[in-house]
């Protein structure tokens, strides 16, 4: 029955029945989390041969005869680019592999924009009286982040089931000269597992920015991470940019932090070799070299795209189950009460939820009180205001499948009573 | 004899047998290098059994429990910060533990403050019309270059046997409210091997600059880099600062390039928690947390400063003989012509060479003609202009030492060419 439907008598009897089993589950004193995109421990340890690659009996020259454990080779050693051109689809010639953290190359990346302009600026960017980026929400906080922190202004574009509003991207990008940027995350798309359209990423190939020096930020974190053997599928940007002649609009990203370790993994940028020209300039005055050791762990480690996949494989076949369960009991719970939707991701990390109207914080407030941290509300938005606190992004990955089934049952009676609160006030 | 002594003839003859015995291994067509402060393939070997520390049996939880192969601890893992606090004699909270790379937590303390300002900044730099350096010189060119490349103007102060000029740095700071910081190299330094005298490093703690967001940019780069029995010792400025209340006005810098692996090793920054909470805030929105499997490979190798200093023991002895072969060649060589002078460092990676004024750059060119690299002349001073065309930088480490011993005959060689024709010239 949806809650809608119910009479106050039978809301207020749903609503104690809930409490009652939400106040059982406080009673255990959980800390259980489901906040950030992190792997389980158990995902680590399918990865902890790696550590054995290299060891004191190796051969620590690359390919090209560099000696790996000494200073030197900026953008990567040759093997690195050529794997993860490989996994990008891109030239490695167009590759800046880099330290441990693709989250650095994203907000140096604006950082150099700052202090130095991209390719075709006329100044730096912090030199401007305003500075402005498109951010397609709910989207990656982070992104949003390193937007506040240098003072970039956001604006909201809403998500549609195939990637960003493009009418409005288009419009407002031709409009507006300081509109400098757009965050994507176009493949399983944080927090809502969309994979853009092939119309959208044409559209973004397309774009005519009034700023010469507007760039398209694709953080391709989850290229490879899929849940289903039916995987989703994404245009290569590059591939499309090429036929449109504006490949220099373009930073993509990713990195292996799911793939080997989150902690220890190799990050990755991919742009124009007009591009690349320009950042290796500026790049040489922060780094001699990135980890050419890691480099070359990951590459003996993973050999060719194919190793990734193959360990891709093995992260399905431990976060699948997750990523199951909660989709299961948010229908089995929820699925008759119309209080919740969501939609089932084939890949990438997350969950996102949409609650009734001003429900999000609540639940996520009785959610905290029962011992379960999720992402906070909002938090998947510019400035963290989620004009209709609405989207909760669960991330199921790190829990252990018992802790998991106890945080989503929390979470579905934080939902029910949330919701029941919110109909009976009305 | 003098080469200034001589008459017209002796310096002909003398040029000639120069150019005879140069122009002979110029036939060699040789490949030698003694541009860049590099370890030689021999180090790199001593720490090769630190691949062999974490493997895919070890325990990969770090002291407090964290497990080191996923995100988080930003400013690095408890027992990492605890290694450094004791290598610099500083506070563990007063630590950041970075990647690999001192040069670029040194390279993002300035562009951080060029976007957000330091602590006790009314505005971001980059929003001043005038940011200046002030560089002792000769100095480490990479220093020079991140403030050419950032547009902050640099002002050269002379460096003397015990340190900068002291009484210029103290005027200038004073006078110029957009002097904003100072590059040291306190020990050992790059490239004239001299460690700062105690006066120097409390005339330093006691600065009174003009600007209250003055930094003193303090590369600790060889703290432990010693090549005798007889080091040189350093006051520390953190406790010199403690008495003068005025912590706040230095970062340091130091890493374990020259003492793991240079493209591998592990990098820190020391400074006042004030600093350091104002840094983490920024540095969050950077990184989720940088390599911390390769800062436990660390601390589980050396486990203490005791480690450091037991591996530095094994440098020393490999790189001291290149040292002294080094010197050796120069005495024996140069030592009773007049045109050459140098101080015998006690540590670090470099030997700094004085030619006779307008010399150092035909120096390097007839090096480079023979086969041998060396660090472009002026390479040491801002903009890369040495006023008075003398000093060299040699670096020595790199090449094994049958090399060396033929790059330093042809750069004494090339010396005395290089003298005898700006004599005749007078």
């Amino acid at each position: 029955m949806l809650l809608k439907e119910m009479n106050k008598a039978q809301l207020e009897e749903f609503k104690a029945e809930s409490e009652k089993a939400y106040e059982a589950y406080k009673a255990k004193g959980l800390k259980l989390n489901m906040a950030r995109g992190k792997p389980g421990a158990d995902q680590l340890d399918i990865t902890m041969d790696m550590l054995d690659t290299l060891n004191s009996k190796s051969d620590m020259k690359c390919e090209d005869g560099t000696d790996v454990r000494n200073y030197g080779v900026l953008t990567g050693i040759p093997e690195a680019k050529k794997l993860f051109a490989e996994m990008l689809g891109v030239d490695p010639e167009m590759i800046i592999v880099g330290g441990n953290a693709s989250l650095s190359l994203m907000y140096d990346s604006i950082a150099r924009a700052m202090t130095h302009g991209v390719l075709g600026s006329e100044k730096p960017w912090c030199k401007l009286d305003k500075v402005k980026f498109l951010c397609p929400a709910p989207g990656y906080d982070r992104h949003f982040g390193i937007c506040e922190n240098f003072g970039i202004e956001m604006i909201t574009v809403p998500m549609t089931p195939t990637g960003p509003d493009m009418d409005m991207v288009e419009k407002l990008v031709s409009e507006d000269e300081s509109i400098k940027g757009i965050w994507c995350v176009p493949m399983y798309s944080n927090p809502d597992g969309i994979t853009y359209s092939d119309e959208t990423v044409k559209r973004f190939a397309n774009l005519s920015p009034k700023a010469k020096d507007f760039r398209i930020f694709w953080d391709n974190a989850y290229c490879v991470h899929h849940l289903t053997d039916t995987p989703d599928t994404l245009l290569n940007i590059f591939d499309e940019c090429k036929k449109t002649g504006k490949e220099d609009m373009v930073f993509e990203f990713a990195s292996t932090s799911k793939i080997s370790f989150p902690g220890a993994g190799v990050a990755v940028m991919a742009a124009s070799k007009a591009n690349i020209a320009q950042i290796e300039k500026i790049l040489g005055m922060q780094y001699i070299s990135y980890d050419k050791i890691n480099q070359l762990r990951h590459v003996r480690y993973f050999k060719n795209l194919d190793g990734i996949k193959a360990k891709m494989e093995q992260h399905k076949k431990l976060i699948a189950p997750k990523f199951a369960l909660v989709l299961g009991s948010l229908e089995k719970e929820l699925g008759e009460l119309g209080v919740l939707t969501w939609h089932k991701p084939n890949g990438g990390y997350f969950i996102s939820v949409y609650t009734l109207n001003g429900c999000a914080k609540r639940v996520v407030e009785l959610c905290k009180e029962a011992g379960v941290v999720l992402t906070g509300a909002g938090a998947t938005y510019p400035y963290k205001k989620d004009p209709e606190d609405k989207n909760i992004r669960i991330a199921p990955t790190f829990p252990p499948l018992a802790e998991l089934e106890q945080a989503i049952d929390i979470f579905c009676l934080a939902v029910k009573i949330a919701s029941a609160e919110k109909l009976l006030a009305e």
